[in-house]
């Protein structure tokens, strides 16, 4: 049978970041960036939701087991980003602003690697309940 | 007029239900599916939200009246799937494993004969806020 | 680089409406809308999401600015019917029915005009929790 | 036994209003609400919140059974406020500014002589997520 | 320094069960539970709400380490109740039927002997996000 | 009159911090505190609700109105947190571990000397959906 489903699983982590293009000075940053370049940070609770598409398998009815995906992204994203400085201490951002596009491509292509090629991946970024980021696009 | 827009509507039901391959003993079921084979059932809450696109009527601006369609939800759905055992009660998951990707697709099969082929339809089903499926996929 | 990222602002607005087609007598707006033709008008806290595609800027990370967004959203939408009768103190409701897909063709053709043509729009409507609707459709 | 227990059930009505104090004209109306008095109303999705306290029963384990709340609630109050307009469709706000202060002491005025008196009520009522009132107060 | 506040740590488990008196008849479960006494059972995702009341620790500013609490509520409660049916599989509901009362004064219990009696226990259920309760009452 | 109501206002600010005993080294910090005490600070969307009691005035209906505490709490709260470092950018935290319980007492003792004393006062605050404190305790 041919099916196409997608599949989703909603994580979370919470994390430290400012906006801050290491290109430019500080003045620069915060007239950009405004409160968001605050040189010491702020920080969010963000919701990272994950979408596979797939067929379901015949025998299990899965297009993916959700249980393996989180423990995927727990290994992959989580234990990388979570309880974590973005700037100071995920060594993806040190030449890319931590915005919410960019933080849903870096994530997108650490799964992306960890996922089976025959998988369609989606990946979404929530960094407040009213600002989020989804890549790629469709 | 031409303009395709596409109209939503959430219902929810209560059910219990076990991952299970009918095929395999309850070892094997519960090697693959872990604690949601427990043979005495488990539950949930669970979200559908059933997609409908079409162009608005000229006259009552509607693509569907979304009244109509909670109806049609509550009789071909809600009556077959609330407050009932997946496994037991309901006749189509017989011979099919009740994941979240197949509770998918059989609300679509129930729900596509019952809406205007004109219109399109996707369904999208929250097993729990954190797990979802929806099919079909564009 | 050429990643394109869709990035989303939720923002809400509080207004009173009825379901009316003015071609129509009271008896036969009853007759088809309801309780929702109430000619006292009910309201609803509505929720507006605006989704944006584009590909992030080299410098900022952004799509687009999300605070720049909101300005728009704020100035284009908001004002017009933030704490407003649809029917009556919005002009672009004068001839169409406020339904919730009307709604999101509206606010779609509002904000179209002031977002960069190069970036992809589309606008999402919560009436309720429950119904919802969204306009263009891929 | 003895043990009393707190149970809750969840209702939502849509209505508009306006903040009107009658005793005004309406410069001052709008000079002390601003634009919540808009002659023309607003509106919103309200959600309310029925609190009963009690000793649950020994055969059934219900303080009350919450599809009978349900129903009482439905026909006291959801029958009066949903899809209304609260200043001009509903008695009791004839002479009393529908504040959500208000609205919470006039839905339990209407539930309280329904509900046993043996048991303790108390109303919340959400005007928006983030604007709601309780009473009465312990 | 004497200074008392309440914390809360939220938990969910997903169960299967069926209103039932064992000291009833089948039909007359039904006549009082309605479809909620389906004999096949059916299912929730239950939150799971512990609060906790005392002084913060001078040293730390806990009233309770939250990660220790949510460990004390996964061994003593989850364990025991998630991905199960609470009649058959959970011994405290044997001769109790499993309301959301009941569910919350059994689970206070469980977790009263946990909690440093110098500290304040209450326990609120959600069965559905629009039914819950609370054990015990202030 | 003298019916007491008690109204809600839900405010929400990002910010980053640690969790640190400044007495102690960081060993010390790290082992009781866990990833929670990471040197380079992470980060949370916290919600904040304060809720205010007292009787409706007979011609406002308000027992505040809402629209000036909202601005009371953005003046002296927000402006103080939002998109700040907890730790280093907001004095009060300056020997205070920023616990959600010690962030409660704060705000409370910020917002007490603002809001007239006939009024009571109660602070909530939520790390996160799972984690969330209040004071003071009835």
């Amino acid at each position: 049978m041919d099916k196409r489903v997608a599949v989703y699983r909603k994580e979370h982590f919470n994390a430290a970041h400012r906006l801050f293009n290491p290109a430019w000075n500080n003045e620069d940053n915060a007239r950009v960036f405004g409160k968001c370049s605050n040189p010491n940070y702020h920080g969010h609770n963000y919701e990272l939701v994950v979408k596979i598409t797939g067929a379901p398998a015949a025998d299990t009815g899965f297009v993916i087991d959700l249980k393996e995906l989180s423990d995927i992204v727990k290994e992959y994203v989580l234990n990388k980003m979570d309880h974590k400085n973005l700037n100071l201490d995920v060594p993806e951002f040190k030449n890319i602003n931590p915005t919410v596009e960019n933080i849903s491509i870096i994530i997108y292509e650490l799964l992306r690697k960890k996922i089976d090629s025959n998988l369609d991946l989606m990946v979404r970024v929530y960094e407040t309940p009213r600002n989020f980021a989804e890549y790629p696009v469709a």
